[in-house]
C-alpha cells in the first residue's frame, strides 16, 4: 500500500528537491522588517502547496505580526484519527554572510548535504511533510488520517502571536495528537524519538552596594563588596557536586526508574570532550552526564558582571554586581514555583550591608514528557526502524521547545517529536545544512508513520 | 623667631597666591603627549623658584619621560638634619571639561576654595613648601634644616622613571627623613598626621570551561559552568564575616594594641552612610570599620565578568569567567608572598572540569608604618596643633602611596606624611579645589615644623 507512495517520492525526487530549493530561496527572516514581504511570500508558498494537492481548507491567517498558515484535510473521515502538524516557515538571519561558503538563500548540494538557511530549521523538515502529503494525495487520493496543518512565521522571534491564535481558535486547531519535525537525531544516522523536553525558568539579580564605585583602599574593610556578596549568593545555590541547594527545588521530581535509566544508557554518548573541549564532564551526584542532561533539573549561570572589566587593575569596590540564571525543569516542577523558590533563597541568603534587586524572567515553560510506551511513540519508533534500518533510540532533550508545552497545556494532547536534523546541521549559524539522507529516509519514515497511525486506537 | 617668617607669608599672601595661580595655569598633564611642553614649563617653574630664593644647587634632570626637579639647600650645616621633600608637579587630565564650573587651568576662588586642576593634587601643596622656603630665605636668610627637593613630573602615570633615578643617585637624594604633602586630612578642619599606609598586591584569574559558549539545555548538567566555579572560588576566599580564608594570609600581622585602638577610635568617624550610600557598614569580625580600614588587611573583588551581559536572557553556559582581586596589606605582610598564597588557594580550591589561568599583577607595594611616637611625628602633631588650634588625629590610611614604600626601602628613612587636602577636594575629578584655610594654616604648620625639627635629635 505505501509502495506506490514511496515510488512517487522516488520518481519525483528531483522535482521535489527543486521545489524545496524554491522554498529555501525565499529569505523569510522574521526578525528583519525589511524581509516582511518575503515572509509573506513563504507563507503563500506553503498555502499554495496545500491548495494544489487538494487540502479542503487553506487559510493564510493574518496576525499582529507574520501570518500563520492553516490547512485542513479531513478526508479520512470521522473514524480516523486527526493529527495537527506544527512547523515554521520563518528563518534566522543569515549574517555574518562572509562565513558562508555558498549564499544562504541559493541552496547548493555539497557532499550529500543541502546548504541553505532554513534547510534543517525548519523549512526542510516542513517540506518533507508537504511532499509526503502530496505523494499520498497524488497516488491514493487520500492521506491515511485527517490532517490539520499549522505552519507559523514567528518561531524565530518567540512565536509572539501563535499562542493567542491557538487559544482563540482552540476548536479549529484541536486534534487527537500533534506532530512536530523541528528537532534532530542524537547522532547522524541514529534515528531518534524524543519523548521529553525540559521546562524553563530564569531570573536576573543585582546586588547593590555603595551608590558609586569606591576607592578600595579608603573603603576596603568598611562596606560590603557587592561582587563578593554575589559570589557568596551564587555559591550557595549549587554545591560542587552539582546539587542545587535551594530548599524544595527537587520536590515533586520523580526518581529516575531503572527502565528509563536503561533507555538513556542506550542513547549513544556524545563525545563531550570533543564537542565541548572540556577535559572532564561533571554531573549531579548520583547521575551520569546523560541522565543529568536528559532527565534531571539543572541550574546555570548564563552571565555575570560587575565593577572594572578593562585591562589591568583598577582598585575599586564595585557599586553593584549582576548575575543571570536559568533553570531547566523536569516534569513535576512548576516554573513559577521554582522561580519563587530561587528568589526566596537569594533573599534569605543575602549578606548584610547590600540590597537585592531581582528581575524575574517573564518567559517560562513547563517540562513535557510522554510515556515512551505510548502507541504514538511506539509507532514512530517502528517507522524509523523500517526507514533507517536501524533500532531507534528514545531520548529526552535537555532543551525546551515552548510550543510543545503550549500545545500540551492548551489541547491536552500528546506531541510526537519526530526530528531528522543532525548535530552537524549548524542551525542559526553560517553554513546551515541538512543531509539528503535525512530528507529521503525522513519522508519514508513519515509514509510508514501515517500508514500505521491510521489503524491505531488512540 | 618664626614670627617674621609668618609675617612675611601674611604680607605676601596675595603675591604668593598669584604665583600659585601661575603654577596652576600650566596644563602639565603628564599622560597626554600633546602637553609634554607644558610639563617641561612646570618643571622649569619649580626649578626657577628654587634658584630665585637661593637654593645652592638646582637641576632639571631629564629622564626617559618627564623631567624631575632636584634642588638642594645645605646651608643649615652638618649639625642640622637634612630633609628630602617629595612632591609632583604633573596633574591628571581635566576632562570631562563640561563638568567644570570654571576652567581647569584658569584658577578661580569661590567660597574660600581655590578651584583648578592640581590645586590639591599636588601643585598647591608643593607650592606651600616653596613659599615657606622663600619666607625663611627672605627673612632669616636660611631654612632651619638642610633641604633636598625632589619634585617629579610622572606621579600621575605611575612614577615610571622615579625609582631608577632614586636608586642610581642614592647618595644625592639621601637624607635623614622625607616629608610628603600629597595627601589629606581625615576631615575638613581636622589636622591629621598619617603614620601608616597599606601595601598592595593583586591578580586577575580566569576560569576556563568549554571552548565556546554552550547551549544551556543541551549541555546543562554535563559540563562544569565556569561562572559557577568562579563563584565558588571567590566565595572560598572570604567568609561572610569579612575574614580572609586563605591559609597563612594573616601570618605575621601583629595584633592591634590597645594604644593603637585608642588612637584609631579618636579619628573622627566618617559618616559612611552618607558618603557611600550603604545602609550598614561591614567589617572584619572583631574589628570596627575604622580599625579594619586603617590597620587590618583587606581583600576586594574589583571587577568580574563572564558569559552573556546584555539585556534579557541568553541560555548559555559561558566559556569562561574572570575576576580581578586586590589585597591591601599591613606591616608584616610581604606582597609577593601574599600573592602566591592567593594563587595557591585558587589552585587548591579549583573545582574539577575547569582550568585556571592566573595573571599576577606586576605592581605591588609593601605597607608603610612609622611609630606614632617617633619624634618627627610628634613634632608634626605639635605643629598642626599650633597652627590649627586643634588637637590633631593620628591615622593610618587604607590606601597605598607607592613612592613612600620606595623611599622607605631605598633609603631606610622615615617618611612624614603631612597632607592638607580635604575629603571635598575632588582629586582627579572635575572641579578639583583646595581650601584657602589649608593654604594658610598649612604654611603656618610647615614654618613651625621646620623650626622645631632643627632642634630635634633624630
Amino acid at each position: 500500500m505505501s509502495e506506490q507512495v514511496l515510488n512517487y517520492l522516488q520518481d519525483n525526487r528531483e522535482r521535489l528537491l527543486e521545489k524545496l530549493n524554491e522554498f529555501l530561496s525565499i529569505p523569510s527572516i522574521s526578525t528583519e522588517s525589511v524581509h516582511k514581504p518575503d515572509v509573506a511570500v513563504a507563507a503563500r508558498f506553503v498555502a499554495d502547496h496545500l491548495t494544489d494537492i487538494g487540502f479542503n481548507r487553506v487559510e493564510v491567517q493574518e496576525t499582529k505580526g507574520h501570518p500563520l498558515v492553516y490547512g485542513e484535510w479531513m478526508g479520512a473521515g470521522d473514524g480516523a484519527p486527526t493529527a495537527l502538524l506544527y512547523g515554521h516557515y520563518d528563518v534566522q538571519p543569515a549574517d555574518p554572510l562572509d562565513l558562508w561558503d555558498s549564499e544562504p538563500f541559493k541552496p547548493e548540494v555539497r557532499d550529500g548535504r543541502l546548504y541553505a538557511r532554513g534547510a534543517s530549521d525548519d523549512k526542510g523538515q516542513v517540506f518533507m511533510h508537504l511532499a509526503v502529503f502530496e505523494a499520498f494525495m497524488k497516488t491514493e487520493g487520500a492521506i491515511p488520517v485527517n490532517i490539520k496543518v499549522c505552519i507559523e512565521g514567528e518561531e524565530e522571534i518567540g512565536s509572539e502571536n501563535l499562542y493567542q491564535v491557538l487559544e482563540d481558535k482552540k476548536e479549529q486547531f484541536s486534534a487527537d495528537f500533534a506532530i512536530i519535525s523541528d528537532s534532530g537525531m542524537v547522532d547522524t544516522g541514529q534515528p531518534t524519538v524524543l519523548y521529553g523536553l525540559k521546562g524553563f525558568t530564569g531570573l536576573e539579580f543585582t546586588v547593590h552596594g555603595p551608590s558609586s564605585d569606591l576607592h578600595s583602599g579608603i573603603y576596603g574593610g568598611v562596606v560590603r563588596n557587592p561582587a563578593m556578596a554575589m559570589a557568596h549568593l551564587l555559591a550557595s545555590l549549587k554545591d560542587e557536586q552539582e546539587v542545587v541547594q535551594v530548599d524544595g527545588f527537587y520536590e515533586g521530581v520523580k526518581a529516575l526508574g531503572e527502565e528509563e535509566r536503561k533507555l538513556i544508557a542506550e542513547v549513544p554518548g556524545e563525545n563531550y570532550q570533543q564537542t565541548t573541549g572540556v577535559e572532564e564532564t561533571v554531573s549531579e551526584k548520583g547521575f551520569t552526564a546523560k541522565e543529568h542532561m536528559m532527565a534531571r533539573p539543572t541550574m546555570e549561570i548564563n552571565g555575570l558582571f560587575g565593577g572594572y572589566q578593562g585591562e589591568g587593575t583598577k582598585t575599586i569596590i564595585p557599586s553593584s554586581a549582576t548575575a543571570k540564571l536559568t533553570c531547566r525543569l523536569v516534569p513535576g516542577m512548576d516554573p513559577a514555583r521554582i522561580q519563587q523558590l530561587v528568589i526566596d533563597h537569594l533573599q534569605k541568603h543575602l549578606p548584610s550591608g547590600v540590597t537585592l534587586d531581582i528581575k524575574p524572567e517573564p518567559l517560562s515553560a513547563k517540562a513535557y514528557k510522554v510515556n515512551p510506551d505510548h502507541p504514538l511513540i511506539k509507532i514512530a519508533g517502528q517507522s524509523l526502524q523500517q526507514a533507517f534500518g536501524k533500532e531507534p533510540v528514545y531520548a529526552r532533550l535537555g532543551g525546551s521547545i515552548p510550543v510543545v508545552e503550549s500545545i500540551d497545556s492548551i489541547f491536552r494532547m500528546p506531541v510526537v517529536l519526530l526530528g531528522f536534523g543532525t548535530p552537524e546541521d549548524r542551525l542559526h549559524s553560517p553554513n546551515e545544512s541538512f543531509p539528503l539522507e535525512s530528507f529521503d529516509k525522513g519522508m519514508e519514515t513519515l509514509v510508514y508513520y501515517w500508514s500505521k497511525v491510521k489503524d491505531t486506537s488512540l
